[in-house]
């Protein structure tokens, strides 16, 4: 199977690397930014090019795996490729890609990439869609040597799970940002908290979220709630979100 | 050593345990609830006892691992034993102990417990406090013996680690719950999300969370943003969480 890669970020270069390790070829890299190209091309043998004369019409599929923004005006220029055309958002509809004449679809992983950090793909769940049966057949394929966690999902589906993701980790993430900049204003030391966090994230991996809430709002201790919210009488934004956040632990547990 | 378990719930569980492991020797577990001091007591090897006139008053220390507001109570009825008296509370002050004649002090594991989950104490950052060095070296040497991870940290920075524990994981595992319900609502599994879950708390494991931040917000793509509020017109509350904290992230992060 002979695979164009467009994009050279995070999902573009975990997508390359796994695909290549299972056996595709990965023809070229494009990259606006030429740079970008060469340093993923040879991390999967493949050409790099920058401009959509030197693409190669002739492939089996084209994974586009840019921003959001950029998805409709690379699918402008593979209107007439050979292969299927395939783009990895989740908050971006198949419908980007109707021009596409031999089949289009969707492979969304639902993971965190960061170049730096190794990511086993196997470990990744794919919701995958196609714009006919027999693409959604070839996208399969591909997905399910990918990864064993493969779900069909429709383009409305996805952008709810795409917005769970956010709810789940973007903020998760930016909660513990908030309370490593806590912690550090009182010279304490957010390594403390890595344990918690990490215990946090693995008990629902088996229990259920609701099942596994604990603290203060939980148990409407509101004498607690009370120490926390003065303490944050100097840091408004942080009160108030500690506020709401406890408010919809109550509404949800009491 | 000997020591008098005072509570029955999780954190006495997982203390009564890792204690009797590191060879310390259970003499009794106190609970009101006489069922609860017999399965725990059980467990250890201990007497369970549920009225205070039972109390062995010779005990080396007294571990006080009830609800906070029952700190203050027991503590009335621990005034003349002969050893030192601990709670393992985050949010409360050791002044709750300052009646006790012979040390006090405080053992607080910044972790959360369940129970029906195994949690090696090893992992389990201790921070110990005492009224008096010569109780604080007490202390330590028994957290020392059940974790690594021992620090000394005063009643004023227990207090902002039990917050920014409140922050990091209540409040995580809350939003689990929260995007746990919108994939239910559009029948999805939440286990599609639970990869992702457990890489974004791996991953400030290593890098601080400033680093690890992605998503819409962080990268100002008010498209995805209006997107997903659309999506929430029909939980209000839900569509101000996510309002307040995306501008909380760009106010952050852009």
């Amino acid at each position: 199977m002979n695979i164009v890669c467009i994009g050279s970020g995070n999902v573009a270069t975990h997508f390359a690397i796994a695909l290549k390790a299972i056996g595709a070829d990965i023809v070229q890299v494009w990259s606006q930014d030429s740079r970008n190209a060469e340093i993923l091309a040879a991390l999967t043998k493949a050409a790099p090019i920058s401009s959509w004369d030197d693409l190669d019409r002739s492939a089996d599929c084209y994974l586009i795996a840019v921003k959001d923004d950029a998805i409709a005006s690379v699918a402008a220029q593979l209107t007439n490729v050979k292969g299927i055309v395939v783009h990895t958002s989740g908050a971006t509809s198949i419908d980007v890609l109707s021009a596409m004449k031999n089949g289009y679809g969707v492979i969304y992983p639902l993971q965190t990439f960061t170049k730096s950090k190794a990511v086993d793909m196997i470990r990744v769940p794919l919701c995958i869609e196609g714009d006919q049966e027999s693409t959604l057949e070839k996208i399969n394929v591909i997905a399910q040597l990918l990864s064993p966690k493969v779900s069909v999902v429709t383009s409305e589906q996805r952008l709810i799970l795409h917005l769970a993701a956010v709810i789940a980790c973007n903020f998760s993430n930016h909660l513990y940002e908030l309370s490593s900049r806590l912690l550090e204003q009182h010279n304490l030391k957010f390594d403390l908290l890595k344990p918690l966090i990490l215990e946090t994230a693995e008990k629902v991996q088996s229990a259920l979220p609701a099942e596994a809430q604990t603290g203060p709002a939980s148990r409407n201790d509101q004498k607690t709630i009370k120490k926390h919210l003065d303490l944050l009488n100097g840091t408004p934004d942080l009160q108030k979100i500690y506020e709401m956040l406890s408010n919809s632990i109550k509404k949800t547990h009491l």
